[in-house]
């Protein structure tokens, strides 16, 4: 009995709506539209290519920011405006310089590092100390102040290559690189190098964000690639004295003005429940950003496209959010949070696209069970896309504070097995991204944003 | 009172294998052994970078079955040894020309094309005249032998980019191919163009086997990139009279003897009881043939390597196969089934791995229902790694010849949305090939053999 009224509920919301057809049927339709006529992937070959790195405040930051606003004007969507607010300016300055002086094995060897977001430089002459290796937070302590005054500290724990949840990995190495530099500093030591966070060994240094305790823990930081790391830790347990020149020009320049980008289709219904799709704008200055995360930017925009180019009426207003700042501030989902609360927007959901632009495997939601189990009750409706994947997680960095707000937050998940490769290197660039692959995962973006706007959460 | 007994026998079964320990811990031990200590990535490299191309008859094909039976002997496998056979010998000759040559809008074009496998070239002086485009053999048959006689046939119709099983929808264009040039020879037609069988429009050739109905269909035929396809078809919608000049030197040579390489781990239960695990060791003359099908061959390799290394004694006897062939003839598959059943082998099971080496997603099983129902029961063990896919579907063509033998068949799925831009054209190469994900992948297919190995099937 209770499954014929629920039926007939569920037929009788069809009627209304006024589609004539089934949720199903409308899914096909929003996955149709993305892979043939998603416009996601020439969009992200222009703001990788012709705009390029996008580091908070500079130059590009800027151009992507009017870029973006450009996009969705000329797609036509209802609104389009900015929210202004003050970020950082990290400047990286000249290329770094890691060397290995007196090897008595192998002379002078340049090493592949990189500065650390929002790090200190070295003064112009650089430093030249010893260096010594530790895993772990428990292990510099060991050594105390004794054995750390005056060197570099060498954070070399490996991001497990064993977890297949390449993020949980990530989340559990993580720590040298946030807060080695402070926690290295208390004991006296003058620079630290941190193995970069990736499950690979290559050449490539991994920048990102550091944060540093306070102005007495504020010491130069870089990322060393993990080639390098695996060959600096074996040369010091030949030679724990050699001697190590450092030199970077890193520096924290004063504030600067920057925007989110929002675009809006208004509710046909509710207008003033918002449903919010973002990814972030701004990227690390080494390479393109198009993984982390142009194809988060392009993929929300690419959900409002699609939805509007099948006649899908929303009955919230959608919102496709280009935050800035995610990198080395958050400064963009902070305000965007902020806003929120003071217009009082209530926010159905906000869903975030920062995993990459691999093959869609599904989401993970950070909301109360009872909203999880109505998403799982729509998960028959994916199984054709082969989307298995509505488990319990994350939604994102930027829209991580409404979570205050109570607003469901939804992580876009896709395959992340070579994410980790890219990840903040020189070689997360456009030609790592499949057109496929990226539309497949703003299609299924877009599946969940047609249920969730039509039966709320 | 069942449940007890059921679990009871398993902690028998358990018991009496001698581990002590479950299966989830034994599976979760050959996902740690691959991703820590795989080596399929570095013998792909070697095969794809160091041997290179290897079509079938090729040098390369013969330095690939010494290599690879090396790499099995120096594993230390109980035995390693060739199954010989006949293979045909195709060669491409010198590299094609494709040109319109009258265009009243463009002058002369260059168009990308490469002659389909097992195709006969034009003359030396090439072949000059017409285009008729047709997107299937009904439109050809409405042409008839008036409007395509003396002409060139133009197969046109696009792989449905809809399609998120990619395969499916190489299956629904792939006629063109395989028959389109003796079906226009039946009309009078002297050459054959077929549009690129891929989803992606670029300026990539995608070459493939075609197959001539006897001798007097036997005309020339080339594959045309999806881009210039286009470029064509719309040229051809202004000017239909244009002149199209097309040399190919293609010529099938006399057959060469070649060999499927086989390396076993014997059972120590059940020796006369084989479980194989495939992939075709051939590849297109055009690319390294990475993801097909080097990335097959390792992950086979891989998968009877990594049981042994962490002490895994199989009942049965495992085999790791690498097939010849698969590409022009099927000659290696046809003869490992002939010889299973001269030999009275009893497969338990038979595995291939040719749809690349990307993240697994699954596999697809041509075996009765009661079998696809004992695999289901372990769909939870494969869950840590996200895999969900155990769904009916074929198996692979080089196992395809056991099927008569009632052998259950097991078809490797991986994540397939990108493998048919790389699909028999000259970027399949070893770069495209990630580590994390081709390992993961062989780690799976190990998983799997574990359990029909322990079970049965």
């Amino acid at each position: 009995m209770t499954r014929i009224i629920i039926v007939t509920v569920l037929i009788l919301i069809n009627i209304c709506d006024g589609y004539g057809q089934s949720d199903a049927e409308m899914i096909r339709k929003v996955y149709d539209e993305v892979l043939q006529n998603g416009q996601a992937y020439e969009q992200l070959r222009f703001l990788t290519k012709q705009i390029g790195p996008r580091l908070t405040g500079s130059p590009q930051a800027a151009a992507a920011i009017d870029w973006s606003k450009e996009v969705m004007e000329d797609l036509g969507f209802d609104n389009v405006f900015l929210q202004e607010m003050m970020v950082p300016h990290w400047k990286r300055g000249e290329k770094e310089i890691a060397r290995i002086v007196n090897s008595e094995k192998h002379g002078t060897v340049e090493l592949d590092v990189t500065a650390l977001g929002n790090s200190i430089g070295t003064s112009p002459k650089g430093v030249l100390t010893n260096v010594v290796e530790v895993k772990d937070f428990l292990e510099l302590l060991k050594l105390g102040e004794e054995q750390v005054k005056g060197k570099i500290v060498f954070f070399n724990r490996r991001m497990d290559p064993k977890s297949v949840n390449t993020f949980a990995a990530y989340g559990m190495a993580g720590d040298q690189r946030r807060s080695g530099p402070s926690e290295a500093a208390k004991f006296g030591a003058v620079a630290v190098i941190v193995r970069s966070l990736t499950q690979v060994i290559d050449d490539n240094p991994h920048t990102g964000g550091t944060r540093y305790e306070d102005e007495n823990t504020q010491i130069p930081a870089v990322a060393i690639s993990t080639e390098d790391a695996e060959f600096l830790s074996s040369l010091l347990k030949e030679e724990p004295d050699l001697t190590f020149y450092l030199r970077s020009n890193a520096m924290m320049d004063k504030e600067k003005i920057s925007h989110n980008v929002v675009g809006e289709i208004k509710g046909s219904q509710y207008p003033n429940e918002y449903i919010a799709i973002g990814g972030h704008l701004d990227s690390w200055d080494l390479a393109e950003g198009a993984h982390d995360d142009g194809a988060g930017c392009v993929q929300s925009i690419e959900v409002l496209r699609a939805l509007k180019a099948i006649g899908y009426k929303p009955k919230r207003t959608l919102r496709a959010v280009m935050f800035m700042n995610e990198e080395n501030g958050l400064r963009g989902g902070r305000k965007y949070a902020e806003l929120a609360e003071t217009n009082k927007e209530k926010h159905t959901a906000a869903m975030e696209s920062d995993r990459g632009g691999f093959t869609p495997k599904g989401f993970t939601l950070d909301m109360d069970e009872q909203k999880i189990q109505r998403i799982h009750g729509w998960k028959d409706l994916f199984k054709p896309y082969e989307i298995f994947v509505f488990e319990a997680g994350g939604g994102g960095a930027d829209i991580g504070p409404l979570k205050s707000q109570n607003v469901p937050l939804i992580g876009f998940k896709p395959d992340d097995q070579r994410y980790f490769k890219y990840h903040h290197t020189a070689i997360d660039t456009f030609d790592k991204v499949d057109e496929r692959e990226l539309h497949m995962g703003a299609a299924t973006m877009a599946a969940l944003v047609y249920l969730i706007d039509k039966y709320g959460l």
